[in-house]
């Protein structure tokens, strides 16, 4: 069978060296920040500072949730029975899906139209914030992103959207959330505080992102989280016992507090 | 059937808030790298500065290593038969077991080995070297970490353990593997220069890594560069071609360098 | 988190015994045939025998398809690299998705559509083809089961249609099946003769499977042919070979023929 | 990189055809049972009828086992987050190991173990027993196969002993199971029976199964069960549900008897 050459634009080896999107490794190495790294292999080029301490400032959000989340239950449940590290972490990834994860995308899709929407029938943020949730209700839908199974507010929320404030990020997609999040209050009666999801939603619309990859960087984030708890049950499971997310305890650490010596450096300038 | 509840000191989430390691998620969003947060989850405590930027170039010199691996070929093939991104990163991830990744675990292994047997024996690092070359012999077995199915010398090498003498993490594992390479050289006759994945154990060992979590942080790092051939094989793999790892053409950015301002702040101090 | 009960109608399990579909298991087990048993746990009740033997006839047909197809190729090299034997073959089905098995469901849909379009429109099956051809072109898609990137003429397709004659299985979606082959040639002037998925699907919808299952029956027939190849691989593959599905040679018993005593006993009635 | 051409003896599929073990596809399609065909593919030639039989029954006892076992929950898990069938039944695959699925592969371990010391040392089954009990207490562990988290007494066990009586499949190795279930009752004065693993470790080496494949067996018999859990979740399960094994209610058929219509016809020879 004769194939045509496909062709591939993310990174090249050698016998002599190794090009990420055209940049040496052995040049990247110790030079970009991680955040840098996984926006140059997912976009092709270096960003601005701005924007990969707000990636960075996501990927740290997203990077564990607890033992409830349907991946981390997937992934204790196959370590649990003996299944390797790899193999264990694939199963978690394999529960990272339309719904869970998927809310990120979803909400992303919901912005963009509504930003389409402002600038195609000269509109504001609110009223394409009431029109996208009319839509939703008329096919029994709701809103992605907005609300959350465990937390009234989601804590995540106010920090990641502070820090674009700092860095300049937030754009129309911000506003734009934070719009929707009003006009379900005063549409529904009731409060669905943007969560996680959509708060991480708007940011990538910011960084310009394409929704397709929000499951992806959902996944770059999540896999130390999965890596920890499938190393503890490892450690510290019973075999074959019934993996019930609710039936843990919290043993680590204490509260407490970081000290001004833990804080990244960059942040001090 | 009742269940006695397991413990874990990962994280814990609770209305009100998220605890990981003890601290407080929105505290730790925008004021510690992901290189600090990966150590926290995976060790329980946020890291030393030095640590943590090691950390931080050991997995950015994982993030992709082109068309070839296995685990890219996994991927790849999945996803070019409709796999969903994260269907398709899980088959990547399953082909990083013993042999593909798991060169990191197991020169761990031999370099703590041999550090061991020189406090016992009261031997030096080349005389551990040639037991540890002696033992692997009889049992028909190479030392792993050494040498490249692609590259004369690894080009990732040299860089990392630059960067270790610079942070001053390079300490008696570091110098273990380096004479390692002579014994190998001496022993063989033939070049078996240290690769990327002996480079790898070694700072981890420096690191206080136990050697059972190197998968998982080679899975850590390299999510992004699955998820980033992933999406490429959707955007532009022809439906059931017969993925072949050599016959690949790269058409991205041509040779570059990183300019002084695309490097991070923290560098220039 | 209260949670309501969820209801299961597949099978329970109580210290006394196991109730499969209402059936206790262990008076099911040397009673019924594989066949048999995978109706029963798919569509809640046991099948009348040609219906059984006619599913059993599919599976056979589905079994393996030598070293080509996607998830043979993506199992082989998860097992290559040192993955357990559920591991690769979990790589394997994860290359099983709308392009690869998924001409299945998709041609169902299309036979489905296509008598549907009979009754209401009170056309012919040749007419309905011709329609269902037109779309599939104003979309620039192709007919989903038709023609094959290897075999000329599916060999499967006239012995499963010659087994669906005999056990009076053949009805309206055969008839269409191939009124569509001929409107292809006719069409195209080409011919594009009926694939094993495409007969599969026909014979699947006589069944009256939902075409959401025939991903699902496509597994649980490729497994074991997974589950061989990943064993050979295991015990004859060198370490961190390119798996490439053009680079095999056949040592496997030369070509044989069935004798009478190897048939069924059965097929002898 | 050249590479020399690995050889595989399982299928060879060319324009005109499709081997499988020398023998051409079309014959066996409709003339071989599904057993047939699995002993084949994995054995490389067709089995006398009385071990087609046996393993047809023994792939009909692992079918399914309800809800709770943590291929089940896995897979569940990840269909409850939108998983594809063929993405969820992988997550259910990866929680098959050592644990679950495994004690067959490692108490056929223990049986072949026992029938070597009896030929070597000229001993009995019961003494071997004795032995094999007494090594596994020194390194504090159970023998696999034998008691039950769920079951008393298993169901299956005294079905498929009675069949392989029947069939005179019953041998050294059924033997030594049960002088193991004596010896365990009478060393540890509690009762711990053959489990359905036990028992089909046991039939699996009369087979002449290699242990390496008993986990690859377990998978082929319980896919069908994974597919009918999936498909139901997709069709009953409320989205972002915590999957409790414990929390279900069974609402399919009462318990019903297998009529003699239902029956195999081969049975009633």
């Amino acid at each position: 069978m004769s194939e045509e050459k496909r062709k591939t634009a993310i990174s090249w080896v050698e016998t002599e060296g190794i090009l990420v999107r055209g940049y040496r490794m052995e040049e990247l190495i110790g030079r970009i920040s991680w955040a840098e790294a996984v926006y140059l292999i997912l976009k092709g080029e270096l960003p601005p500072k701005p924007i990969s301490r707000m990636l960075e400032a996501i990927l740290v959000s997203v990077i564990d949730h607890g033992v409830g989340p349907p991946s981390t239950v997937s992934a204790v449940t196959a370590a649990n029975t003996g299944a390797s590290v790899s193999a264990a972490v694939a199963a978690g990834l394999l529960a990272i899906n339309s719904r869970h994860g998927g809310a990120v995308e979803d909400c992303m899709g919901v912005l963009q139209d509504c930003v389409c929407t402002q600038d195609r029938d000269g509109i504001g943020a609110a009223e394409a914030a009431e029109r996208a949730i009319a839509e939703h209700r008329a096919r029994q839908r709701r809103i992605p992103g907005y609300g959350h199974r465990v937390h009234r507010v989601d804590p995540r929320t106010a920090r990641l959207f502070e820090l674009s404030e700092e860095l300049k990020i937030a754009g129309k997609y911000v506003h734009q959330a934070r719009e929707m999040e009003r006009a379900l209050l005063s549409l529904t009666g009731k409060p669905l505080p943007i969560n996680a999801d959509g708060a991480i939603a708007a940011l990538l619309c910011e960084l310009d992102f394409p929704k397709e990859v929000a499951n992806g960087i959902f996944m770059i984030a999540r896999v130390p989280g999965l890596v920890a708890h499938v190393s503890e049950e490892h450690a510290r499971g019973r075999p074959m016992r019934t993996v019930d997310p609710n039936a843990y305890e919290y043993d680590g650490p204490p509260p407490r507090r970081l000290t001004k010596v833990d804080e990244k450096e960059t942040d001090e300038e």
